[in-house]
């Protein structure tokens, strides 16, 4: 199966970090990315630089970086991505806690995003937060998750992806629900869902399977795992892109991506953060490579 | 579903530990562990002192832990354990590594471990290493596998554990080689075949939820994920038991585990070792532990 990877680590992932990661070194890093086979990449976020300092240099790191040919979203020409993504929360009170905004106040902007992205020629598609359960309100009701991706369809959006902002989906849930979306709103392309999970409880990749046999085809990750729970210290964020990718060629499937390439990459982020990083396969190494047995059973 | 769900981390995981973990604390957390309505538990192993110093204290272990009525092979009557499982690995390589026996030694051996163990009135299990991959050989041939499963057969053992030594199975494969497994050996019943994963890159939990579709119903899992794996510093061993019973019960299965107890176990591992471990759930709470809103949001 062709699946497409894309990899969020340079935003979603550096923006929880606590020391502000130099803007050459975002460059650096999503350059390094660009070169490893990857679908997408996201780049930074245009939030306020009160709110998250992490990201303030959200325009210098746009200018910076290397356009990469059959990257999207990856790269600027000048200073403008190949593609924008909104966002909206599924539960109202995460909406309300990460954006600022009342659903009804999301909802009147849909037209008016699509719109200013569309005439700056930039692509735009649309992250549906917390569609497997919000860290607020618990459970989020599926006809609320399918009135959303109805009315993102209705306003002309790119892409749609769904988002387990805070790691609660299960593979049941992942595989009912997407099976639902896509059964009533046929997938115009293969990119054009994204299912977004994060490892918060050890599901992540659990989850992808699931969303492959919902019939999902792009999946976010994060370089090396990198990111984190903002309400559980210690816990961690995203699933990490390079484990799924072990995994899913694993499986048989076509990722287009470089393996080794990505886990070099991987394997610089700790000393990029000054931590440790929850990916696996950069420290067990990829599936198929081998070790010598004991010194006794050597000829 | 009802499934079953066993823990190994007083063996599996402690072995690997530098430190010794005093008898009496390993006592205690096979004591704790017997409360929280696990399935099995994994005490001890009767190996070489000088070849796994961690697990000098076997007989002491096993003299020394409470009988909890309805818990399988966690205690002793006197110092007999309910059950005893031996070992063979489908690798040649890995199983003279292991345990220093070549296949036809083993195979010579696996009736004389049945009349063994039945006539000291003990149910014993054969776990097949390395079913899903060798870390000095590299793929295992499906053929070698089901030709094992059919001599523990017909030497009588009294379940079969089909183990992901160092964590290369993928989810496809787990589904492929399980469901044949299961088709030309049919389970005489529910605990008859138990699945035995590492986390070693991540695959895990996906492998069970794949398990469970092949129709196996027992798993094993490790308490905070204790464990490591032999050739990979860094990287994890077991997949964690209260995360693959915190996706089991989010997908409606039965486990009759009481998470919150096997959780208040869990959270004293770290302090036991000496060192973080793997688990996720134990730092970000259960999937609907729900946080409190921002200020600006509360009433």
């Amino acid at each position: 199966m062709r699946l497409y990877i894309n990899d969020v680590a340079v935003r979603d992932g550096f923006q929880i970090e606590k020391a502000f990661i130099p803007t050459a070194t975002k460059i650096e890093v999503v350059n390094q990315l660009s070169r490893t086979g990857l679908h997408k990449i996201e780049v930074t976020s245009f939030v306020s630089a009160k709110a998250v300092p992490a990201l303030a240099d959200a325009n210098d790191v746009l200018a910076g970086i290397d356009r990469v040919p059959g990257v999207q979203n990856a790269a600027a020409t000048a200073k403008k991505p190949d593609e924008v993504n909104g966002v909206v929360s599924a539960s109202e009170t995460h909406n309300r806690a990460n954006i600022n905004r009342t659903h009804a106040q999301s909802i009147a902007e849909l037209p008016v995003m699509v719109k200013v992205a569309h005439e700056a020629g930039m692509k735009i598609t649309m992250s549906l937060s917390t569609t497997f359960g919000c860290p607020f309100e618990g459970h989020v009701h599926e006809d609320v998750v399918l009135d959303f991706v109805e009315r993102f369809r209705e306003a002309g959006f790119d892409g749609i992806s769904l988002a387990d902002t805070t790691g609660m989906a299960n593979p049941r849930q992942v595989l009912e629900l997407t099976r639902k979306v896509l059964d009533r709103f046929p997938a115009p392309n293969d990119t054009y869902y994204t299912l977004h999970f994060h490892n918060t409880r050890g599901m992540g990749l659990a989850n992808v399977v699931a969303g492959i046999e919902a019939g999902v085809r792009s999946f976010d990750g994060s370089v090396s795992g990198l990111g984190g729970c903002p309400f559980a210290p210690g816990a961690t964020g995203n699933i990490c892109t390079e484990d799924m990718v072990n995994m899913l060629e694993d499986m048989g499937h076509d990722t287009r991506v470089d393996l080794a390439k990505l886990l070099a990459v991987a394997r610089r982020i700790p000393a990029v953060v000054g931590h440790d990083v929850p990916g696996q396969v950069m420290k067990a190494g990829q599936t198929l490579e081998l070790h010598d047995p004991p010194e006794f059973l050597r000829p």
